[in-house]
């Protein structure tokens, strides 16, 4: 047990890379800071992991505390622990990124934290080394969107095909064929039609699905096996 | 600056995960323990994070220790910090993975740490909660071999494609073409002829190939990349 005995004990912070979509670009939600270190400074909501709470327990309670929101998506990205990381003393800080539906969130909440939704392109420094955790953030999203149907925790749970699009194009930043993308999104099989139109509209195409949460596990299902069908995957992948 | 005098410091290890292959099945580098906690028991190989190192030289370090090698395939896996994980005290361990030619290394190194291969469908009951480590990386060299060419880490320089058939064998736990195979691996461009015969093979098929490090980072960067393919990727996902 003399390892134990001899061993630092280090700070372990978490940090939430928190993205919102709110029917045109891709936001983060970023606090202006009002108290030290970096008094005035962007960075992202965080804190430190109490003694006697799980990590993905602190994630929850950190995007709760400035969000209202329980139930996001919330998964753990990457561990930072470069040693002068943090100027004020060594801290290890664990990133978990959420996907958050900008319309679902209490505005009472973000003020009283000084926070506010900015979006991606125009996102100012952040501190320490909150740019690298964005950074990696955006890629695992990007990943993760083009495996999964983790996008559509972005969208109000009825959507049209134009927003689910537009989110798509929001997140990879480009654009996509309008026709292609219909089809081959309808061809998934996880959209369900739910009879409604958006009103809002002005193309008046705006017929609302909802993600078929039935077809969902399985889909899931599929993906985490994916890996055997590896020979299909390579013959995909150019020379 | 409350909120760093008022945290807990928590001690941060380190695990890793070691894969090796020896022609014929995954292995995984384990150490029967002769130390506390958990004497005589199997567990991977870790160590405490020092107060003055980074994640990734700890790690560096870590194997380093134990195998003799550098310069090997290290990756960050996931951070595991359930508060009760380790009885001794509170310890959040963040787990890496690696991969090894098991011909490479030391063997003297290993007697002195007690440390065996052991084949992947052969392991014993670890300790703590090294058994979850073990199955999240093997989810994770499954889903990066399938996108990216890492699995030739695991490969002497030069091998046959018989051999490196076996190596996705082995990492997928399936049985593949062989007719298939070798004209998916030719078509990605990859390999390269050495035009040397492996002497040992007793099919005198035994043409020994290197991966051609010219096409690697062209491979790399389109694989990085991948998600502007999304349009055709989602077109690959059956409904």
């Amino acid at each position: 047990m003399e390892a134990y005995k001899n061993s630092s004990r280090i700070l372990v912070a978490l940090d939430c890379i928190i993205f919102g979509f709110d029917g045109e670009t891709l936001k983060l939600l970023l606090i202006k800071r009002n108290f030290e270190p970096e008094f005035g400074k962007w960075s992202l909501m965080g804190g430190f992991v109490e003694e006697n709470e799980d990590l993905q327990d602190a994630a929850t309670r950190i995007l709760f505390t400035l969000t209202g929101l329980q139930n996001n998506y919330l998964e753990q990205l990457h561990t930072f622990g470069a040693v002068n990381r943090d100027p004020v003393e060594r801290t290890i800080s664990v990133g978990y990124y959420s996907l958050v539906n900008i319309a679902d969130q209490d505005p009472n909440t973000l003020r009283a934290h000084n926070a506010s939704w900015i979006e991606l392109k125009r996102v100012p420094k952040l501190i320490f080394d909150h740019d690298d955790m964005v950074d990696l953030a955006l890629k695992r999203l990007r990943y993760k969107a083009a495996l999964y149907p983790i996008g559509f925790e972005l969208l109000p749970e009825k959507f049209t095909i134009p927003q689910l699009q537009k989110l798509y194009e929001a997140i990879y930043d480009v654009q996509l064929d309008r026709r292609n993308f219909r089809r081959k999104i309808l061809a998934t099989d996880l959209l369900l039609e739910t009879g409604e139109k958006d009103l809002t509209s002005v193309t008046k195409k705006g017929q609302l699905y909802s993600l078929n949460l039935e077809k969902y596990p399985d889909y899931q299902k599929y993906l985490n096996g994916f890996y055997a069908f590896l020979p299909e995957l390579a013959a995909f992948v150019p020379a």
